[in-house]
């Protein structure tokens, strides 16, 4: 699967690019069953809201064979080969759930912030992907992207341990203001299945989510294997090493995989 | 101004009606202008989120001229009068900030619940308004409606002393759910000088805010005299005693009001 020069346009100049029902809705039955069950384990890949509820579930790639195979999938992997024009690598994975009623605040931030502080990243050739495995609403916590501000580059952050239940490098107000103004906001909003990449310099955001409508996203980043990382300071569940570059699986491997889990009366 | 059948239809089945740009720009800079000028002042009417940014100020129609002659607007008060089929006074009054960056969430909850337990008003007689100061996005926290839910009538509700910064008798996740399967949800926005109307049996709540875009709505209940609250347990300034009926001014008050305090090089 290749973008056309539309899109790649779209992508350089906004810093995002939506790709809707890239996964069809029986790939996407079979993915959220997997991430509900992955949710029950107790594991240290998997962290919980303050309430206890599941928030995000690392690497499960690495044991699911649903992940597995989403994680090699051509309709993701091959866009962001062409945009980097290189093989990539998975540099983290993760099923965040952004639970109905208490799914929390995550402050504006980057993420390469965080890749070139906690990794040793050299540039900012790693690609952040969001796979939609509910529909994200306007009102159920959606991303909130800031159009163009990865042209600002790699921004100041503070490290901010408290507001949201993870350490992230976010960023101050004043910041923030000033780049809503030049590019204002979009909220990522789509049905399931849906496929959102954006730039690691991007700002982006969301509020908590108060509705009984969970939003569970597969969120992951591939890296250019050549901009490997070079200090990782982070557990490998969060910060893969194996820099291999990824192999794409069949185009319907994963709904094979469907199938062969979720036997169908008409087979 | 008088509602539409349609328009009064809309709101019988759906709980709630929205009129657009009721108020112009002019009307609406003064009341911007007045509200950041209340926000300023310290007095015991005015209540301020954890961190100090101001987020409610009750009965500004007390103090404030501009919102004195909002309060009485016929714009305002002749639909409400047509919805009830007899004269409206002022339960409560207050303008509530949702600051950037900032706001904070407000849990689902029926207004009615309040006031029938905290004011001993006898029926659900009392409409709550919600006029726009401030562009309402998707994504700076608009209030979030559950269509059809004042048929459930008044449900029964726990007292919330802690997730809102305000005493709410708030619903649970499973009546919410129930609610939301049949209803839906509908974000209330809309551009600045819009006006909202809602049934106090309308379940309803909102997110926090953490865009960089503030969202001032002037919040009022207008109640029937008939139904004038018997059993007040708050403050004066949170659930009026005064229940004569509103008389309204004339339809250009609040913009004579506007032009006077703001003179126009053109004039």
């Amino acid at each position: 699967m290749r973008l056309s020069q539309e899109q790649l346009d779209h992508f350089q100049r906004e810093g995002w690019l939506f790709l809707p029902e890239l996964f069809t809705p029986e790939e996407v039955a079979v993915m959220k069953r997997e991430a509900e069950a992955i949710y029950e384990q107790h594991r240290p890949e998997i962290w919980r809201e303050k309430n206890g509820a599941p928030r995000t579930a690392f690497a499960a790639h690495l044991y699911n064979e649903a992940f597995r195979l989403l994680g090699a999938h051509p309709r993701m992997i091959e866009p962001i080969e062409q945009v980097f024009g290189e093989p990539v690598y998975m540099h983290q994975f993760k099923i965040n759930a952004k639970s109905a009623f208490t799914g929390e605040v995550w402050q504006w931030h980057q993420d390469y912030g965080t890749w070139k502080r906690d990794d040793g990243m050299p540039e900012p050739r790693a690609m952040n992907i969001a796979v939609f495995l509910d529909e994200v609403f306007p009102f159920n916590g959606p991303l909130l992207l800031v159009p163009r501000s990865q042209e600002a580059g790699d921004l100041e952050a503070g490290h901010d341990l408290q507001t949201t239940s993870y350490p992230l490098w976010t960023l101050d107000n004043e910041t923030v203001t000033k780049l809503v103004e030049k590019g204002g906001i979009v909220a990522a909003t789509g049905k399931p299945g849906g496929m959102l990449m954006f730039h690691g310099n991007l700002v982006h955001g969301s509020a908590g989510n108060i509705t009984p409508f969970p939003r569970k996203i597969v969120y992951l980043t591939l890296n250019a294997v050549s901009n490997h990382i070079r200090q990782p300071t982070r557990p490998e569940f969060i910060a893969h090493r194996d820099f291999a570059p990824i192999r794409p699986v069949a185009d319907d491997a994963l709904a094979r995989y469907a199938r062969q889990g979720l036997p169908l009366a008409a087979e």
